[in-house]
């Protein structure tokens, strides 16, 4: 049996738990949300009045050079890069993860013009999907085609042209394996694109050390970057100055202050600028960035390793019998830092938890989702959020109507 | 002879007066750059903590239901459809300026599949040109033409599918006119799209009554939403439904939150929305909009044109041999809220004039520029800031080495 003293015992020995502090998180709500949004860094309050009321307010438009603003973006994504694997110079920050997809896509199958230009997906989240079919029809003649992991080697072939995955999957929280299906897709000559909105900033990612040629990712999640957050980008050294962005704004161009009437993209990884960040979220997405640099990822890849087991564990034991199915690779290399579940009666279960100060989501049709956030979850959160969910289920609390009725949202 | 008290009477019966007190401008700074960064209006302050410490801190995912995250776009959408004579339903605050534009550009040739998909430009702002030729190079065999205004008529003919105009001119502040502009891309066949981003907030824009059938436009100038301020897209409700935008990212989809694999629009002006928008950079910019619900734009553009033949007036008197020529129309109708000179020394008399408290700003390669915006800048302000100016020339201030040396920002 495991108990509330065992997850204390971890709590006591968690090198990360002075971090828990640096959240402004409510007593009394256990937040397994971080997935979908992170919680609000305390510092971050300061840092957003002061972006408010000084540079803003006060120092006005010499805020861009006087504070900084101008240089954000690549500033932000140096920092983020060291989480990632990646360069300093191999990251900006800019726009959204489904502009940024758009931008890489339409980018990368320009430098391939011998292939029939055939994108090969597999499960990826839906605004991936969606993003790759607007760059299709935009581009003649190339084909979205959805693939899975098992079968890409052979379905990989002299027409293709990029490989899009997603690194861990929104729904069920499996992890690809970004080495071997990277050197798949370069074994077929094509480039590979990952997003990583659900592993950055929850377990260690290798961009270079698996020769990744693009990446995206996500802002307002594990990286507590506030409600959407800018997103970033990632470009491989060797490959930025040969691709073009199609949204080609002022911010990409090589002189952007001269404004000329010419088109000529900065060097390196500016060129994938576009038009003027929004710099209050971009300021507030910074502060949640340099949280990490009081942690590193491998303390946070063990962190979440065991508040994984814990779980599931503790789920094993204290929810037996009620009808719910982990769907997440207990193999820690072959998942990300969230715990998924199927209930058929998902959505009202969710709600009753909800209710109960425990903030988990759920995902349609059948799935409820828990982030597990090495930075402020504690195993005491987790051992009490199975706890909860335990009574809901034995009590059958869920079935009660008002539990039915409420509205889904993000 | 203009004086200063002449300036003062005039401030004395400004309806427009008291909005002053509603913006947080330090005292002794003029700042005549509104139209490059709006000022910090005070209710922003309080908006913006409670954005961050309630929305985001205490309710945390629930805010996309609770505080309405999710219905922000489309609202603050149709407060800005109430400045620029569009129906509520018709304008939604999205991504940038140049995203925006890229959107209707590859969205609008689309509809004219039976036409050679030529785009006529006219004086744009230079990131419309950049957009337009990003959108040239993934539609094949699309051609991006610039034409001058006077010569549209001729121009313009059965290959053309669009006719893309900024209203105000960013440099000379040279006011198209969008009815007779709209009507003759029209009578050409071709769709209308304006960037209303030196207009909206500073002058009346009627959209409708103009008949135009896309504009887009920039929020963190006359709209004070705040630096990099989302943009918004206006689409004429006929056009909604026949367009598509090729950014097809989740939160343009019909059912966002069903994550669907297959893509459908939603029905509307929320089809162009794409990835997830930056809430707090948003809610900031709702602030700002909000302000213009308490004056109405025949105010603002009475005041303008007051502040403007105050400036061009005093200029004349004060300023006289100095080697600056008013490159802005003097005729209101064909102007937008900023006055524009040049000057083959622009760059340091501007560095001399914010040294002594007026901010204007400088345009390569010769420009310098003067937001008049009627909501907080006062006829004494405007006053003042050319005396100022004619102090700096008169005793050749501006000649100061260290005036030559600042570096150059937006």
């Amino acid at each position: 049996m495991t108990t509330l003293e065992d997850a204390r015992a971890l709590d006591v020995t968690d090198p990360l738990g002075p971090m828990r502090e640096r959240f402004a998180l409510a007593d009394g709500v256990i937040y397994l949300d971080g997935n979908s949004l992170g919680p609000l860094p305390r510092q971050t309050i300061d840092r957003q009045h002061d972006a408010v009321t000084r540079q803003w307010g006060e120092d006005l438009i010499r805020s861009w050079n006087d504070n900084d603003w101008i240089g954000a973006p690549q500033r932000i994504g140096s920092k983020i890069a060291a989480l990632i694997g990646a360069k300093p110079h191999e990251v900006v920050v800019t726009d959204s993860v489904s502009v940024n997809l758009f931008k890489l896509i339409v980018a990368a199958v320009a430098t391939q013009p011998d292939r029939r230009q055939i994108f090969f997906l597999n499960v990826n989240l839906t605004t991936d999907i969606y993003t790759a079919g607007g760059a299709a029809g935009v581009l003649a003649d190339h084909i979205v085609q959805t693939e899975q992991a098992d079968d890409l080697a052979d379905a990989l072939g002299p027409d293709s042209a990029l490989l899009m995955l997603t690194h861990v999957h929104y729904k069920t929280g499996a992890r690809h394996n970004m080495e071997v299906l990277t050197e798949k897709a370069h074994d077929a000559g094509a480039l590979a694109l990952w997003d990583l909105s659900h592993s950055v900033g929850a377990i260690p990612v290798d961009l270079n050390g698996c020769g990744v040629d693009l990446a995206v990712g996500c802002g307002y999640k594990y990286l507590n970057g506030g409600p959407g957050a800018p997103a970033f980008l990632y470009v491989h050294e060797d490959l930025q100055d040969g691709l073009r962005s199609p949204l080609s704004g002022w911010m990409g161009h090589e002189a952007p202050f001269e404004f000329r009437d010419d088109y000529a993209p900065a060097p390196g990884i500016s060129r994938f600028l576009c038009g003027t960040p929004p710099v209050l979220s971009l300021l507030a997405l910074e502060s949640g960035v340099e949280l990490f640099g009081d942690t590193d990822m491998a303390q946070i890849a063990t962190k979440s390793a065991a508040l994984f087991d814990l779980f599931a564990d503790w789920m094993d034991e204290r929810c037996e019998n009620h009808g719910l199915t982990l769907v997440t690779p207990r193999d820690p290399a072959r998942r990300g830092s969230h715990i998924s579940y199927t209930h058929p009666d998902g959505w009202p279960i969710i709600q009753a938890l909800i209710e109960r100060g425990v903030i988990g989501d759920f995902r349609a049709p059948d799935i409820l989702r828990f982030g597990l956030t090495p930075l402020y979850t504690s195993h005491e959160d987790v051992w009490q959020a199975v706890d909860i969910l335990g009574e809901i289920l034995d009590d059958e609390i869920w079935r009660e109507p008002r539990f039915s009725q409420a509205k889904a949202v993000t």
